[in-house]
């Protein structure tokens, strides 16, 4: 649920001023992301999406954002496309926050994608991959290996709150990974958070991608291990071969992974797991009082990190060779 | 911000199956309203909202809501406009819930209304009340004098946990109303909360009417008092006489108030203060943990009812006569 901000009645006509878009006929807070405040604004030349960028985002990487955004969509990737002001910046502030407006894409988040959809996200990522190529502005990856020492140690003292051992359990997978976590992999723009709720479906046919604000320069293969962990498990935690075979077969017809990403896959799924276990426990752990933004559950990605524990090899996953 | 249940795909595609609405395009949890879920609902068809009642909305109720909006709308009203299925029927069930589709109104709410705003609103609630004169079906007011004591004990016992002397205050103002309460004045069908966030707006033009989940019959007056408190106050909760007498002389324009309205709004404001006070201190005394709606203050409505009760006659209003 994501409206922070109030927008004024003056403050969005002079905004709205700046754009060649009409006249507004409709502004509506939208109950969907949790990281900034979006409105659905309609004028007299089409259907938009207005965010204003809270303060989780750092104002310094929403140039990456929204040129990626551009950029994406010029190569036929179908994500939203910012809107530029007469002056020709797309980037412009709004109720004393960063704010762009961004075209509306159609379509429907799945609550619970089926086999084909999980197909239509792998075919989507691997064209995003290449279409990122020759994108020049670069952000690292600050949920990377890097970033999760301090989420681990923001939460340890309290992580056995939540369930008995987590705080050791994260303690050794941090550990393991640091030992082993691979470099060199075939790398480029990755979105990072490719969840269910950022990919929309027309049918079973994609139709669009959404919410590039973790995308960053990293493994393409580290991209597909966070999906696999974000669309191919069932409610009850089971990992179900059959979307993880669709996923990443629909992948490879448009991108094939190289030997060193096969066997880094294994590892690479334990780390995005990994990661989402940190940041929703930290999150978890620190709710703030009359939140608007019901946390999820760490324990989730818990059970699916022991599952890739578990795994031997990318064939596990339902990788063909 | 209102989206307490959520609608699975399966739901969602047999719900609308029922409907002669095309195939979905859009469909996304809208941050507005705080009594039940709204659902911005695009189709191949056009734009709706379709909304689902929460346990607050009692379900006996529902038919007149539906009801009301349908004649209102056939009467020239812009309201939001029920979408009746293939059956013929306005309500269903979706996700466990009664559930309706209404069209979608174009407008802004206005978030400081100024003079002409006040004047629309009063042209359009006297429009309304015209229009619904031959709607049959009828609700009785639950939040007009009897139901006030049940509100007032519900909080007695906290109120001064929110402001000293409340407790005596509300008591005092409530045996005032008790023994003053005035019958028998014109009356029929009116909206009973018509706040800013209910009134759309084009530019300066009013543009329509929504919410309207607590109509029933009632002075129509009555409706006019309320409307004193939501639109014509500053934000320091002093009263604008100027935007009294454009509610008011706009009303008049199209429904002229008779003697005994007149000399009965003093007292029909300060009912009107009364219900918003006491249904916002219970709100704000009852505040679940992790609840997603930020309470109203209901030391807003105690000032403006201290205004109300100083006023000598509806000239203080700015009526002119």
């Amino acid at each position: 649920m994501a409206v922070y901000t109030e927008v004024s009645d003056e403050a969005l006509k002079a905004f709205l001023a700046l754009y060649d878009l009409g006249e507004v006929v409709s502004f509506k807070g939208i109950a969907e992301g949790v990281e900034n405040s979006n409105f659905l604004l309609r004028t007299t030349k089409g259907q938009f999406i207005l965010t204003l960028y809270e303060k989780r985002v750092d104002a310094a990487d929403l140039p990456f954002f929204v040129g990626l955004m551009e950029h994406l969509s010029r190569r036929g990737v179908t994500c939203p496309q910012p809107v530029r002001n007469r002056a020709g910046t797309a980037l412009g502030t709004l109720a004393g926050r960063p704010a762009a407006i961004v075209t509306f894409l159609d379509g429907l988040w799945i609550r619970r994608p089926n086999v084909q959809h999980c197909g239509e996200v792998g075919e989507a990522m691997a064209r995003m991959h290449l279409a990122g190529a020759d994108f020049s502005v670069r952000r690292a990856n600050a949920l990377s290996l890097d970033g999760w020492p301090p989420l681990f140690h923001e939460a340890e003292e309290r992580a056995d709150s939540v369930a008995s051992h987590l705080r050791d359990e994260g303690a050794a997978e941090l550990a393991y990974l640091e030992a082993r976590w691979p470099a060199g992999l075939p790398g480029g723009v990755i979105h990072a958070d490719l969840f269910n709720d950022n990919v929309f479906f027309l049918g079973e046919k994609l139709s669009g991608l959404i919410d590039f604000y973790f995308a960053c320069n990293d493994a393409f293969a580290y991209d597909l291990a966070i999906c696999l962990s974000a669309w191919c498990f069932e409610p009850d935690n089971s990992f179900n071969i059959s979307k993880g075979r669709a996923l990443i077969a629909r992948y490879e017809q448009v991108r094939r992974l190289d030997a060193a990403e096969v066997a880094a896959l294994p590892i690479l799924a334990r780390g995005a797991a990994l990661r989402f276990m940190l940041t929703r426990l930290v999150d978890w752990l620190n709710v703030p009082p009359g939140a608007k933004v019901a946390p999820k559950n760490p324990l989730e990605y818990r059970d699916k990190l022991r599952f890739h524990q578990r795994v031997r090899s990318a064939a596990d996953y339902g990788l063909v060779r």
